[in-house]
């Protein structure tokens, strides 16, 4: 009984693609990314770390969204924010990068406040630079996905987007070959973090300084929250729910990689 | 010799409901949540966690009630507050997010000056948008309960709140089923928070700005705590009681986690 | 050579009840408890923890009287003391919270400035609304405080303050029980801390509001410590003797926890 | 399908040099090194060691290049940047100070928005006062930036830039000599960091007090940064995006260092 | 080549007594405890503790001391101070608190200004109300102090400070017990830090608002540091050398206590 | 292909001697240490511990200078620096505090801006005064410094400081011997800092109110620096480049202590 969205648009909320292994056999299943923002000053909260169920590779991407954000909006003002990004119902542990495009894309709509499309799923590693990077798993990913539109009853725009480097990479099952041909179901491949925004928003990426555009839109409420936070009298540093590095300390998750990014 | 409220209401304390496992045998045990809530920039404190008697997964879920308050409350303001959850009387360690409902629930009726029902227990998990997503061990926990009331004498008016999504899991003993007919006995399923706080506190759920509701009369509490805090001359800061993220770098809890929850 | 103080009154010190396990052989013995406070923002400070000689239950006592502490005083008010508990005397390890009772009465004398009785020893776990709480080893812990106040030679005022939901297991020797009968020993039995205040101090337990009220006294303290912190030009948060949280990090005691707790 | 840029110029992007060990076989391979820097207090961010893919040496250089800065730049003003540090498409873990180079370059060039040339790759270990210490490897470190050139096609203008301490070092392939005495390819030796920033950037290296230098643009950027910091009105301590040391507590990666710089 | 200071008085210098073991044989030797105070923020801080070379008995001492010092000198101002406190020449590890009646006078002689005699050394254990507590290796210690004296000849006014409940253990060499008779060597025993405050300083203990008094001077010091600091512009929390804490999640030392403080 | 500086002078650097040990055969190595100072609040970063190079001894070490800094300079004026301590060239770990009057003199070097002489090499211990004490392994360290500087040409100026209470140890080569009879090498015994700092600036160590001598000149600096730091309108303690005290939690270095050291 897990819970999804597959059409319409959600602020904060995105489906991500993930590989589970049963024994000799594995196969894709899509998983919830959902970031909540708010004003304040605990900076960006990892909960899969916080709570130590992600490995090292999926924290290192975190932080490189980290990166992504100061280099993209930080370069006139300071960034301050409150958000955390979760893995929903996902309890076994977590690790490997293949998540950050779907992360970053969830936690800048929800800075935003600009809708994703939840038909689509998506899958791909980023760097600092918002270039998309090739991940592992591709072709059960995308069936996965496939398979669950399925179920629920195709719609006919839904579709997975991918890294471009992994177009190579697809030799997916005839059943899925064939909704593609008609149609009936869509794989996008993209290179960099802005085009997958675009097919996500149907926004135009644009630039932090037009207010018209993806970018200028998570710019704009960047400068409104550290705007509120500043009215505040209070030192801002202490507008905290959550403490974050409050798990520090804490040994790594013992449990192997899921099956999808271990193979990198 | 468990303390135990079956009827009337009070706030910031709430029945959830736990398995306990002895040997082949496991049966439900209601057990008392409490939060405790005051002026100050503690933030949001674990107890089970800062003594170490906390699973990963429990923590998961203490982390995603705190998203789902900033995404809540905290759109216009930042929220700064000094609260702490803990299980009373449980010292065996817990893991599991199959109370997180219970848990959010228990602190907005501690934030908000609430009174919450003590005649019904609750069991669920919840996610960042407040939708209440499935647990296990259902039955055990419906029929814990259940003795429990009938030990100290049924009400009528006693009851659980399940997650809609467990509805179709329920196979409950002939003498529980027997007092649901009747009446002497209730299970209520939700799917939202806002479900589960219309039922506890006979308010409705509403919106954080119409003070008459149960979301509009957190939201001025939190408003209210925040404009008290900033009358304090000396830097919020340091109104600290307890230094969260003080037992950081302590190792997780070894034993088992309880068996309720193991099964997710 | 311990040292004890068996009568007259003392503040920030009390008379605890351990027990020892030597082999087949469990004894009761008295503990001394005492809290230290002062002007500053260090917080609450658990020495036996800063130090990694207390366990899990131990831990969580503390931070369930630190949940008390904001509950009761902290509504209108933030709260910033800085203090600490010790376990006088005590080298090789705790766990167990059935001295949070002990604990809470000494930390609020000290607070307060108001006199506890040394005559009567205490046991007895707290949950966050004050509430006394059934603890293990009862029998033992009061024979252990009668021997000890035999030996120094018996006052007729002497006792031992426990759990009311413990009366149902006390099973004594025939030399306490004729002691008790002849009004030489008194076993008192309480629900609440309010009674547990009351028998120590003479006082009412009161209102926060009334100063002639044990709880007054409390209230009255805190609001006049912050108000002299708040007159220091300096950032209060640096009025810090101790780091609290120093020690985090460190490994829990490995060490068995004491035996009368262990049986809770 | 790793990213490279083997032409043209790029800030806060290098081409750092890493050697892989199969078996009995090792052979040099190029990692891109980026660096993020955006206004903010969160310090220097190396990300290989907050996502604990980082051995001692590997954190060591870091550390070396946090005193080089200081010792350069921080004479007259304090220095508050936010910036990271991460080798790309890097997910096995790290060690060895071979990079250290190549990640200060890396970091001026993103601070101070300064080009770096991307046909050359670099090799070599930092002390504070910016000496460029012998490095392991360097034969398979040039061949193996020499073959992913040849690949793409080689402009006439590439080769690496090695510690003149390694000169002696040099035993290449005959290909790679070839193409060097030809003038397609070309070795560059330097005893310090401003030898290769005026490789690297086609500036000369200069004073911080002249902005038409290397270290002028860099010392002028940070006075830009610290200035614009000073502007807003909150406590520059809250601009934080990630909060420095997070990952704390957390053990050194078990995995053995890379070949490269285990020998040094 | 240890050093040592048998005559005349030292500010912050005092001597300390341990055990030491060699296999069958065990020995009393002197130890000298320096204390370091400085104007600042920093704390007190347990150099021992800091450089992972301190058990958890040695720590709970330093925390008794923070104890008492808060009860102490806190109770009309905060304490705001810069201290350190080491065992010169030890490397090995220590344990037990048998030094701590040592330490806490060596770090009011510090902070007061105070000179203490060096031709006694000290030792005992302290509670949070300055009662000086029996410790272990009574014997060793005298003798091993009396040794130290004769070798580089004996002045007529040496001798060693005990808790006053070790009296009953004293069972000395007959060479010792032949000085002490003849006055040429002596044991002062002390019920509370205010008599070995007097015999090392030759002050009356006093009040802490009386200035003529030992207490009185150390009061009059920590009141003029904090006015000193407060002069300072900047916020006092930054005025750190070493920031307290530092060493935090290190393992503790696993080397067995030292002798004389194992048989508490 | 180590860097050394056998003559002229410098600031903020020094050599260093240590001990490595090969299998039954031992020899002295110098070692170049150095220190970074910059205006900022980061305090005093010990690199070798913060990559968890260190051993606890050498720790220790660095925490008896920040003593000596705080004891020495901190009696009228907080002290706010930001330096960083490194022993360049190093890689495989270092314990014992052998080091520590090298690192203090080197430190105060860079904090004053005192040229220190480059033939001279230094070893001993430090205690909170400035006393220098005995170290291990003198003669191969003497002897190891000697061989370097035949090696590199002899000047005739060069040779190496060692703590007076080592002189007795003393038993070098003929060869050494000669040389030092010749008037080619040198050997100077020192008892405290004083005398180290005068030999290796030619300056009379004098007082901190003395402009013209050492501890003068290292007091004028420290107070124009943190006059420096006020004027910064920003809170000074987010000038930090590096957090001190980011590697806590970290598992010290499992490796065996150098040789040199391990025998003290
Ligand atoms: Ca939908
Ligand atoms: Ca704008
Ligand atoms: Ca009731
Ligand atoms: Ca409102
Ligand atoms: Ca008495
Ligand atoms: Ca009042
Ligand atoms: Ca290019
Ligand atoms: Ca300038
Ligand atoms: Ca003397
Ligand atoms: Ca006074
Ligand atoms: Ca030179
Ligand atoms: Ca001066």
């Amino acid at each position: 009984t897990l819970i999804f969205d597959l059409d319409g648009t959600a602020i904060g909320q995105i489906n991500g693609l993930a590989v589970a292994n049963l024994g000799d056999y594995s196969f894709g299943r899509p998983s919830r990314v959902t970031a909540s923002v708010g004003i304040g000053a605990s900076g960006l909260i990892n909960i899969e770390r916080e709570s130590r169920l992600s490995g090292r590779t999926y924290d290192k991407g975190l932080l490189i969204i980290d990166g992504y954000i100061r280099n993209k909006y930080a370069k006139k003002h300071p960034i301050t924010l409150s958000a955390s990004i979760a893995m929903e119902q996902s309890y076994g542990g977590i690790d490997g990068d293949s998540a950050s495009v779907t992360e970053l894309l969830c936690l800048l709509s929800a800075v935003g406040g600009i809708p994703l499309r939840q038909d689509i799923a998506v899958t791909g590693s980023i760097n600092q630079w918002g270039e998309v990077q090739a991940i592992g798993g591709v072709n059960e990913k995308v069936e996965g996905f496939f398979d669950v539109c399925r179920e629920t009853g195709m719609t006919g725009t839904q579709g997975v987007c991918i890294p471009h480097s992994n177009v190579k990479n697809l030799v997916l099952r005839p059943d899925v070959v064939s909704a593609i041909e008609e149609g009936q179901f869509h794989v996008w491949a993209v290179k960099t973090l802005d085009e997958a925004a675009e097919l996500f928003t149907g926004l135009p990426a644009g630039a932090i300084d037009d207010s018209d555009t993806f970018h200028g839109k998570v710019a704009d409420r960047l400068e409104l929250m550290i705007d509120t936070l500043k009215k505040q009298p209070t030192s801002s540093g202490s507008h905290l729910l959550w403490t974050p590095g409050m798990p520090t300390g804490l040994p790594p998750d013992p449990r192997p990689p899921l099956p999808g990014d271990e193979g990198r």
